[in-house]
């Protein structure tokens, strides 16, 4: 129904200014072979798809590629927005949340403030396979991976822990926390999360998400990453999407399930994307209320691939990376509002 | 794209022997003026409404309407479902959910696994209100609530003690819990959970679906209730749905959301209701594989409403109770695979 052209259209009749961004690359060629893709550009796209890319090229499991590509984030402590090293909650805590969805049985498995544990993709996945639910959340999340044997470990790394520092001393001059006589601080915070989608030899997919989640959030907050339909959809016939950015934006959109289903209904991920991120803007009452920014990444059964996000600076077209038989590549997407200011969104 | 034609082909496809019921009372009248429903028959539905009927027909406000009705079953300990009462977890312990979303802004709010508190849907409000996130769970939820006046309660009552004691000493004969000489129980498990829909004068849209969740749950569990897209979605545009029964499922295809796109998309809030029960039943494979129920109910901007049932026992059409300017009513909606066994599903 949204044609490409009515969406440029649209974003005219809400008076955007700036042009639509195009496609920078052309589309790549369909593959018929297994694909792995993460929402992340070149330097941690290879580091995350390679482990998953050999057992997918050597025939391996698909859930076990995807698991082992989104391990190499969750447990790399230099990313602040993943797993391991993530920056913490507001009082300094660090919560993580995960979802996996696996097309031909069109289960999942998610946990959600989760304490402790370095990886909890592999926890969603015990949840989706060894249990009769799909969300755990909270202490009880942590004691179910406790009991299929994951060590409960601390996981604030210093540098998280100095950039919260920097966060919570200089929040409020009606608190009792001072910043440094030098106020000097290595404060380097950047946001994140990670989608892994992948699609097997047999065109079977599967996705999964994982994130620290908002850094500084209230305790307990969780934002799409975990939830089936908003961070994370995978349907066997159609294919998968993921989003990373402001999860409220993503949940009260149910963005991946949105994504899907404009799929299945014919448009391509590239199309499937941009409609995402155009209801998003739509839901707000047009571009002048976005303060905030949002990624998507969609990868059709037939291994095309989609990758949008809202605002950007000028040419920095938000990216994708994906392994396939044609070897590692790397996709621009398209974004909707050019904002100078915006900030690097995963 | 989905008609009622192709929905009972579709059916009949997939080896259904069962005629579909169709929907034995006519459509309400489309109201102009306030309306309330809750996924209730006659009993519940007016004491529950009563309240936010009161509200709405003088003018009250759309969300205190909603909250004081949902306040109803949550703070009345015999809905072993709802709040208060609701029966626990496997380690006795209740852990309740809840969501809210208002039309006019898109705001949502929830709380998951929150323990010690009667009302979580006026928690979530809390959360819409007064947070930048959306879902916030477990411990955090509690200390949230705290920290905004709630009380800390046992939420165990004798009754759900009682059963879930039931359900403990005749688990396993591989545990150390015996029953009673003589096996006698007052063992009256329900299922339940309440979808609240409204509508005030000025056409705006907002619901609650609130719930204590699968008894007996694997602690930390979370369901489609407190999910938003799935237990529950509104649209100011389009109207409203939420759902009860198995969760699971409902998670996993985005029920509510799913029912409020196929309205949208120009389906009246039966056909959509109906259109989800059957993705249920395609994404399981076929009614062969339908070993759960789930119930949907709807609220269109117009006031219509809609609400089917997977499965029932013949005749025992699924109900909403709704209230209007024409005084309170009982809907009853369509199950599409009929079954002698099937238990009450809210």
């Amino acid at each position: 129904m949204n044609s490409r052209r009515k969406f440029i259209k649209n974003l005219t009749a809400v008076g955007a200014t700036v042009p639509l961004v195009t496609n920078i690359q052309a589309k790549p060629k369909k593959n018929k072979g297994p694909v792995i893709l993460c929402s992340r550009g070149e330097v941690w796209g290879e580091k995350v798809l390679r482990p998953g890319w050999d057992i997918l090229s050597k025939n391996g499991k698909l859930l076990d590629a995807i698991e082992k590509s989104s391990n190499v984030t969750e447990l790399d402590p230099e990313d602040t927005s993943v797993g391991y090293g993530g920056l913490p909650n507001e009082h300094g805590v660090v919560q993580l949340d995960a979802s996996i969805m696996y097309g031909p049985t069109h289960n999942c498995g998610s946990v959600a403030a989760l304490e402790g544990i370095k990886t909890p993709c592999s926890v969603a996945r015990l949840v989706m396979e060894r249990t009769d639910h799909i969300h755990i959340v909270g202490k009880g999340a942590q004691n179910f991976a406790k009991l299929h044997g994951f060590k409960v470990e601390n996981l604030l790394t210093d540098k998280a822990r100095k950039i919260w520092l920097s966060w919570k001393e200089n929040l409020s001059s009606k608190d009792d926390w001072f910043p440094p006589a030098d106020n000097n601080y290595d404060d380097n915070r950047t946001t994140g999360t990670i989608n892994v989608l992948g699609i097997d030899a047999d065109s079977n997919v599967a996705g999964i998400t994982t994130t620290s989640g908002l850094a500084y959030k209230i305790p307990g907050r969780i934002g799409d990453s975990p939830i089936i339909g908003a961070g994370l959809y995978v349907d066997n016939e159609v294919g998968a999407a993921g989003a990373t950015g402001r999860g409220e934006e993503i949940l009260r959109t149910c963005g991946s399930f949105f994504v899907v289903e404009q799929m299945r209904n014919g448009k391509s991920p590239q199309e499937a994307c941009e409609a995402l991120c155009q209801r998003i803007i739509d839901i707000n009452g047009g571009t002048k209320n976005i303060n905030f920014n949002d990624k998507i990444v969609a990868l059709g059964k037939d291994g095309s691939v989609g990758c949008a996000s809202i605002k950007e600076r000028k040419g920095n077209n938000p990216k994708l990376a994906y392994w396939s038989n044609d070897g590692f590549k790397v996709y621009k997407g398209t974004y909707l509002i050019e904002d100078k200011s915006v900030d690097y969104v995963g």
